[in-house]
């Protein structure tokens, strides 16, 4: 008899399986696995096909890091991209929300994470190197540092804002860094906005 | 380019499966494939194996019809299990909280569902006939009706126990058919506790 008083080792082991994802705790986890169980065998059967499918294809474009299913991604690719913008991501969810505004039309480089000392991260895992030369090949004008606007973020932002001026300098190339307005959101009432935001918005009115 | 802006027609199918889970819309699914694609191969890998191997294995049983995977669940077939008490309950989630109780040491009996005339789930849906049989065979002394404490729930308890009733007299058995107590959850203030229920344990006051 199992913890769940059920008998299916092979149950069991679904559930134990979906806590895998990321905000998955027991009980939505027990919830899914006797869901698919019961009601949807495709449903089950396709998340199975399609992970598999997944896991064989999908890998990191050698440019930008983002997912594709070839060595350089779509957007990278892309002839009619302008190649002398480059906006930095924490994540291709980040990207992709980016793209889905349609208000940019450079390319990308995304970082697969943050810098995040306490976490072990630093800028060794997030091939900043690469980054670095990247940004300052000469065909790039313009870095949009786009990290989220979190404590680790913004240091990220900082981080990499000062190494790519850096070797800007060195290399004697002209290059703008600019990081992504703050400010009060779009449809916000001012009453609801956290002060902070409201300061922001304030120091960099226009 | 697809709606999220990324071009893998891979992980637009895996986000797409992911979203067959129950609770999980589009953000949280984009989200679970970036987490298995981008730092838990493994965990991806466990899943579609685990479902694999789920859908292969785990049936009904065919006296309760809770999850198992053999032609009788373990408590069916369990010889000390009390076989003069039949416990009736919507879900093998039920049923499996029930157990963790440790309170009970009867049968049980699955209905896979509850009336629900509105999503079109009658009387055969829930393959009463073999619970009346099963209720009525005379070794079950005790029928104790465990469906949820919801208007669906409570009219398919009422329906029951008067089916089981009105056959057990038919055959001219001695059974009582009893329903879990409603009343004042353990733990609870008062003040908190909406009215209905401190009414209810008014009235089922002992």
């Amino acid at each position: 008899m199992k913890a769940d008083g059920l008998s299916s080792p092979a149950l069991s082991a679904l559930i134990e399986a979906l806590r895998a994802l990321p905000g998955v705790g027991p009980k939505s986890a027990q919830r899914m696995a006797h869901h698919l169980l019961q009601h949807d065998h495709d449903g089950a059967e396709r998340l199975a096909r399609s992970l598999d499918t997944a896991l064989a294809t999908v890998r990191h474009c050698a440019l930008c890091h983002t997912f594709t299913e070839d060595e350089i991604c779509e957007t990278c690719a892309a002839p009619d991209r302008d190649r002398s913008q480059l906006c930095i991501v924490e994540s291709p969810a980040d990207q992709s929300a980016i793209e889905q505004t349609r208000s940019y039309k450079g390319q990308y480089f995304v970082l697969l994470g943050r810098l995040s000392p306490l976490d072990g991260i630093g800028p060794n895992d997030l091939q900043l190197a690469q980054l670095i030369e990247r940004a300052t090949d000469g065909e790039v004008k313009e870095v949009v540092i786009a990290t989220s606007f979190t404590n680790e973020g913004e240091a990220t932002a900082h981080y990499i804002g000062a190494l790519i001026k850096a070797r800007a300098k060195d290399k004697g190339i002209e290059l703008k860094v600019s990081r992504l307005a703050r400010g009060v959101p779009v449809g916000a009432e001012l009453e609801y906005v956290d002060l902070g935001t409201i300061a922001q918005a304030l120091v960099d009115r226009r």
